[in-house]
């Protein structure tokens, strides 16, 4: 995490190997209510693992009353819900800047919302029996490798009081068909409003703790800080933006767009983990204008917006943004935090109108 | 096509983005046999079109005695044939070549294997009737864009007789669903052997004409040239290649692998469009090793083979090439052409034994 990288000289090698790897949703999959299987963004830290379903099992160990292994077939016997749940990477929008540590280098693309099928953590954690001395509960993964020189498996911890959210979900199927090995395959864990890092995949182990846990991708990544030397706080809910799909037609390869002159309806997505988005604006060479905003019912995933640009011929820049119903609203300039996490600056598509 | 990047100045931007939008297959995706759906790599050189399956037609037009209009269901109704076939982006390996034309800067993970169903293109051709004047057949996609200052839809020809051959389908299905949009919905063509450039998406019209077709990705893009003045000859078949999926763990970001010493069953793919796979060999520091390959049963899919290898500790390369029945073997120094198309170099693994 030491390395740098300024705009200046491009972009570092191994920021390309990860962005080939690890794939954003293009953006005019913000058309679709629910992101078509494979436009799903992705981001895995180290390889995906590869896991037998029928020797696969999960185990629920620690402060419990009761420890319990299940097999699929018995996750997949309990109750069940369908949520539609956008995710967004915490990185989402780093590339905008400079100069920044080397890491998942993202456009703006690390979005997408997928209909997840699961049953709730929380029914299995009663079966268990929380002991009186938890405070939290650990979710390994099955993925491995070294990470500022420290060799783990992926884990995340979240608070007993965020377990027991109705809406928590150990998930074995996405858009109505079993999880991709990518996703996380056979199961993984869903913490809907909260960034992506949280929702651990090809968990294996979940483990209810007497104490704060202190693992890398909790205590050392993941964090608001200043610098190196700031502790800095836990990232965690997704913060309020909203993203249009660039209109017209592209260039390959600079993506630059052309637009025809006449009415262009601009459409868009706009989301938040810590309340409801109540207004979008698009913003036409700098003057904003209130967009139709279309307030879905299911809390957890984007709504849609729109509006309609008289686009007269020449270059103009369009961008927008969101405010959600705690009055906060998206920057005009970031203040950047040491990697890059949790920005939500506005974007800016410009156009080339004929 | 004029901007040159070199290796020295990092990668471009317009690279990146390409990048995040355009992914590959993991490489560990070569343990299955069919790419899981969304794994599978993806080129799209403009935006993902959308397309009203309802409204949707496949018109067949030109030198024909009877022009058809089709609909998805007319389609689906003819004679349906699955097979796997393994699709590598011509392109793929380009960041190897140093400097190199700003494009899709892939690694070595433009290739997979899926299941593709669909109806025999000849099948529909022989019911218009092929007048005798007819030399090539052009198909258009729906997604448009701008390169090189040339707007256009994306198109690419075929020989009659590329046409005639059973296997080149017109592919409404992958892996047993109906094909994701970024992948061609509602219809895609597909031609076993050639590099993907050639399997068109969004496929709406195949029109039969009667000289050799003159547009953009078919006479200036998709091109062995030795420079830009050099008209050169075309892309078309798939050169011999084996890749290996990296052993061990990785580090983040950087992807560098550790492995723990002792017996390493190395595992990987080899394939070629032109004639079989017949040989595979591991080279460890420098030595060459035959591995153990499995023929497959299926003309077009890629073949698997492994290599059991004593990993003692300290830093070791590792490679593997192919050979295919005509004795082409994977080069160690590629000769580029212009655009980095269809080099085959020998993928070479760095790791550190434990």
């Amino acid at each position: 995490m030491t390395q740098l990288v300024s705009r200046a000289e491009g972009v570092r090698f191994d920021e390309l190997a990860l962005a080939t790897r690890n794939h954003g949703m293009q953006l005019e999959g913000m058309r679709y209510d629910i992101t078509p299987i494979g436009m799903h963004y992705l981001l895995i830290h180290f390889d995906i693992p590869e896991i037998d379903p029928s020797s696969w099992r999960l185990r629920i160990t620690g402060c419990v009353k009761r420890g319990l292994e299940l097999s699929l077939d018995d996750i997949r016997s309990r109750p069940a819900t369908t949520i539609p749940v956008t995710l967004e990477c915490a990185g989402n929008g780093r590339t905008a800047m400079d100069p920044r540590n080397v890491g998942q280098p993202w456009g703006l693309e690390a979005i997408s919302t997928a209909a997840w099928t699961g049953t709730a953590l929380v029914g299995i954690l009663d079966d268990c029996g929380i002991r009186d001395e938890a405070v939290e509960v650990v979710f390994t993964g099955a993925d491995r490798g070294i990470q500022d020189d420290v060799e783990h498996n992926y884990q995340r911890s979240l608070s007993i009081r965020e377990c027991r959210r109705p809406e928590v979900l150990l998930a074995y199927e996405m858009n109505g068909g079993a999880l991709p090995p990518q996703h996380g395959f056979p199961l993984r864990l869903l913490v809907p409003g909260w960034y992506g890092m949280t929702s651990v995949k090809w968990l294996r182990n979940i483990e209810v703790v007497d104490r704060p846990f202190t693992g890398f991708q909790q205590a050392v990544n993941y964090r608001y800080q200043r610098d190196e030397a700031d502790p800095g706080v836990p990232v965690s809910r997704i913060r309020v933006r909203a993203l249009m799909i660039p209109p017209g037609m592209p260039d390959n390869p600079s993506r630059r767009r052309t637009v025809d002159a006449g009415a262009v309806v601009l459409r868009g997505r706009a989301w938040c983990g810590t309340s409801p988005v109540v207004r979008v604006e698009v913003g036409v060479d700098g003057v904003w204008h209130d967009a139709r905003l279309n307030r879905e019912p299911a809390e957890f995933a984007w709504c849609s917006w729109s509006y309609t640009w008289d686009a007269r011929p020449g270059a103009h820049r369009l961008s927008c943004r969101a405010t959600d119903a705690d009055g906060n609203v998206q920057p005009a300039e970031q203040i950047w935090n040491r990697l890059g996490l949790g920005n939500n600056l506005i974007q800016e598509v410009p156009v080339t109108v004929r």
